[in-house]
């Protein structure tokens, strides 16, 4: 089958050996798959990749060194149950979304970053068939494959402890913080800022939902918020994930406020304590989402409530994830592309 | 009258202009004042204390190039009331504390920290009669003064939203280390792990409620805890305030546990974002303490719920502060010298 294997730092398209279900497992073919922004750091920080999944404890089984196909944003249609899946509540030929982890004899990998459990980038892929979720209301695949990432978003609005009557300030319209601009906008916070410099992405804020959208090249986005909506308390979500964007949220963010991390800063970076101490600042970093965060986003995007399709700007075949790769290095062109087998070679419009 | 003034970077003992009651105030003779942490740093970077003034969003109208008198840790004893002082609840004769702010007609002034306001390292001083709180139980002025400082400890500890069966790292045994101890050991937190370099330290945290007391040249605090008390949720406190120090109690804390941020690093410090993300931390700061909890806590020292008898390890007169000041920079010395207006020359037991 047809793969975009992660190399040394390269994306390599090539036919991989068919994937065979062992037990629990389901053999699935990839209808729909999400490039995430930290699989376009993984490419080239692979090592990095392998340490963080250290840090909280476990060991890891991760070789940074070895092939991996990456795509943890799946969505695809069940072709075969291996052995020990009595009672699971899927079947060939359904379509199926689920948490990107497989649970195996020796413990749990990470579907996308993992040496023996490919990810969404090629034809066909294996996962545990037990904590597949069966996609619902007919939703098509596509918007089913973007149930992880706006789960990521509802579980940072969920951490945040953010409550009506509060506001926000979102800074960064890339898909994570699309993603929590969508899910504010279902709990009903009022207003929500964002900020990007991206024509694009702004524009695709203003579709999820977001009240005010700032160019921070004209207006800094605290300063708009202050003209809006000084005197409500506010929750500021930091979504860029860069060096220097923790310690500008934390400038700005009013005293007594939180500061949610949601962007993925991989490399060491530098904050100023005296300001979070005088402002007496809460910094809650965020990471994935539960199963029932993620059971709850696809049940949104199938009843209609969530409406993910502003967040679709391109779509590839698995010829195309290299290119893919290279567009979304531009923010200005892309907010989330899709790989569908059999897709076009370069990114298209959905 | 005599004082210990700031001036560029320098103490200078010298005899000032007795202070004037204005309207509001009243003239208090010092009894003992604490010295802090943060003077032996605003002694050298006045400035940096002037810029964090302003942090909270506030326009600061302290000059670091004038002089100023330090000392907001004080206890002291009533000389004259002001003019506009009806109906305030203390006399002449009486001995208070106070939160360290004078409320004038142009603003606050942070007593300790002005041009204007001096600071109890002097025989007299001007405080806001209105808030003084009269110290009950017949409790001396020595542990009175130390309402200040255990004060920041029960806020830290409020600010923790640690609760029962929770366990708690404190890193650092300097006086806010120490009066975190005592403010866990009395919500009764069990065990409260404690770890700092210095000897004298460690007992005297022990005295004050550390039920696991570590030298971290000899075993990192985290392992302790972990032989311990591994599977109780963990707070941990930061309360040395160096660079690096924030880093190391991300590193060190378990997934989704809290790091308060006690200790005041005055200079831009290095953290590692994806530490933080992949174990989902939330990083609290916390900064002094509301009016409440300031008079909370010199109730539990007057009723002996709290004894801080054993942070007190030395008394010099007015004359006395800079060498004071030069042996607190040895932490292996001492942990709270009190300023007592006729004190010995040198440091000098209780």
């Amino acid at each position: 089958m047809l793969a975009a294997v992660a190399r040394r730092g390269q994306l390599v398209v090539e036919e991989l050996r068919e994937p065979e279900p062992g037990p629990g497992d389901a053999l699935v073919a990839v209808r729909a798959c999400g490039i995430c922004g930290s699989d376009l750091h993984a490419l080239v920080h692979a090592d990095a990749m392998a340490e963080m999944s250290t840090l909280g404890g476990a060991p890891s089984r991760f070789d940074p060194e070895g092939d991996f196909v990456m795509g943890h944003e799946f969505c695809a249609e069940i072709l075969e149950l291996g052995r020990e899946t009595d009672g699971v509540t899927v079947k060939p030929g359904d379509l199926v979304v689920s948490i990107p982890v497989a649970l195996t004899p020796g413990g749990f990998e990470a579907v996308g970053y993992s040496n023996t459990y490919s990810g969404g980038y090629a034809e066909r892929m294996l996962v545990t068939a037990g904590i597949c979720m069966k996609v619902p209301n007919g939703l098509d695949a596509r918007r089913a494959a973007l149930t992880e990432p706006m789960a990521v978003g509802l579980h940072a609005v969920n951490k945040s402890g953010i409550k009506q009557g509060d506001s926000a300030l979102v800074l960064g319209c890339g898909p994570i913080g699309l993603a929590i601009v969508a899910a504010l906008a279902l709990r009903g916070i009022e207003p929500i800022v964002t900020a990007d410099f991206s024509p694009l992405r702004r524009a695709r804020a203003a579709q999820m939902g977001a009240h005010v959208v700032v160019d921070p090249a004209e207006e800094p986005a605290i300063d708009a918020w202050r003209r809006i909506a000084p005197s409500r308390p506010l929750v500021v979500f930091e979504a860029v994930g860069i060096r220097g964007m923790l310690d500008a949220a934390m400038r700005d963010a009013p005293p007594q406020s939180r500061v949610v991390v949601a962007g993925v800063c991989m490399e060491a970076d530098e904050v100023r304590p005296m300001v979070g101490i005088v402002k007496e600042l809460s910094i809650q970093f965020v990471f994935g989402y539960d199963p029932l965060e993620f059971a709850g986003t696809l049940q949104s995007i199938a009843e209609g409530t969530l409406d993910v399709a502003p967040l679709i700007t391109g779509c590839v075949g698995v010829e195309g994830v290299p290119a893919a790769f290279a567009a979304l290095a531009q923010p200005d062109e892309q907010v989330k592309i899709l790989v569908e087998p059999g897709g076009p070679l370069t990114p298209t419009a959905p």
